[in-house]
């Protein structure tokens, strides 16, 4: 049985404002919900259909729903049995980028490019992302589901990016249009990699901090590649 | 001036069965509609504001519109300068595969994946592409837009797959989970690549005709790539 509160309440956590006052965030789905709990996040409270419930009998704080009450809470336009209110993990004030790749994202707008950005990480073996702060926020309904749940393996920092890669002392990477062929360069076993946002690529203030840019060359007209397919390219060559 | 009937008669063509007995489809914005002029298409209908209709004096059918009104004709949350309908183009009932790389598209629901591999295989210079008979369509216009004016040079040919699979005498690779690392393949000439769908990938009755499985190494937890992400990557390593 869920109260009209509880749907108000997950309502509430679709706005950044109240998922950061709250540290909490919403994820859906067995396999987002079960990745959750293998990284050792703290499921705050758990809404799921009686089947999924029986297969966790450990779990605290299970409320068991019909279909029609998940649907009321979902942010799915298809419910996926659980929705799990979760705690978010602390993070270090910034991340150790010795002896690993890293990416760095300057303003990726789109949930959808941020969540398939991060699955390409977690596939990569990249644990490590810094974004700006108008990148597309980390734990937005759209970009958790997005993530397929690489969220549960892949930290983001937020930064304001010039003054943070100022202080930065691995080599710099960046995914721009003028840069040495990603098929000669070879493999990196240390550095960052900044992709840029989707139609404006790096920003101005960014630009003068990246050392060696990598280019995917190409041979027809179309004059870009999405964000996304572009830090896949990229990382399948350099990784 | 529009009228009306103007706005109802754009609306029909969100429809699939509308676009294909009117042979019809809208693209919106300059850059895809000068894409579509450039590559010969026809724009029976044209609505454009006042400013985009003066850079284009030579076209006939235009219509100029206020902001309002094209925000009244647009499928886009934010119109940008000019609205078109135009002929889809005739192609030949089957594509010619020597000598060049294709790919096949089996499945593939999401319109802004397809959108995003098109834009892909015009990036890489491939213009062949066939997809399944339930791969989105390619003149939905959340594809057309997604394209980001590569449906200007790519083309598409719906296809049974598997019946037109065993007729075909090119290579066929497919993306795969146990395949030949695509780091070790090398290059190829000619061939298809095939993607499977977001989901279930690459559905029984296909399998059979890919004579050489392709995988992208990971050495992460994420179980898969996006699929528009898998294509690029493997894209840029056998092209």
């Amino acid at each position: 049985m869920i109260s009209k509160n509880d749907v108000k309440y997950i309502q509430t956590l679709f706005h950044k404002k109240n998922r950061d006052a709250e540290g909490l965030f919403v994820a859906e789905g067995p396999k987002l919900v079960n990745d959750l709990l293998t990284a050792g996040l703290t499921l705050k409270q758990v809404y799921a259909l009686p089947a999924w419930a029986e297969q966790h009998p450990g779990l605290a704080a299970v409320t068991t729903v019909t279909q029609a009450e998940l649907e009321r809470l979902s942010f799915l336009q298809t419910p996926n049995q659980v929705l799990a209110v979760v705690g978010k993990p602390t993070l270090s004030p910034t991340p150790i980028l010795q002896g690993q790749v890293g990416l760095v994202l300057d303003g990726i707008q789109d949930p959808g490019n941020l969540g398939t950005i991060l699955r390409i990480a977690d596939w990569f073996g990249i644990s490590v992302v810094v974004a700006s702060e108008d990148t597309a926020d980390l734990h937005n309904p759209k970009v958790v589901q997005a993530t397929m749940g690489s969220i549960a393996r892949v930290s983001v920092w937020y930064k304001q990016l010039d003054a943070w890669l100022a202080k930065v002392n691995v080599p710099v990477f960046g995914a721009l249009l003028n840069g040495a062929d990603i098929h000669n360069y070879g493999k990196i076993k240390e550095g960052l990699l900044v992709i840029g946002n989707e139609g404006r690529g790096i920003r101005p203030e960014v630009l003068p901090y990246i050392q060696q840019p990598l280019t995917i060359p190409g041979k027809g007209q179309a004059e870009s590649l999405n964000a996304a397919v572009a830090a896949g390219i990229i990382l399948s060559h350099i990784c």
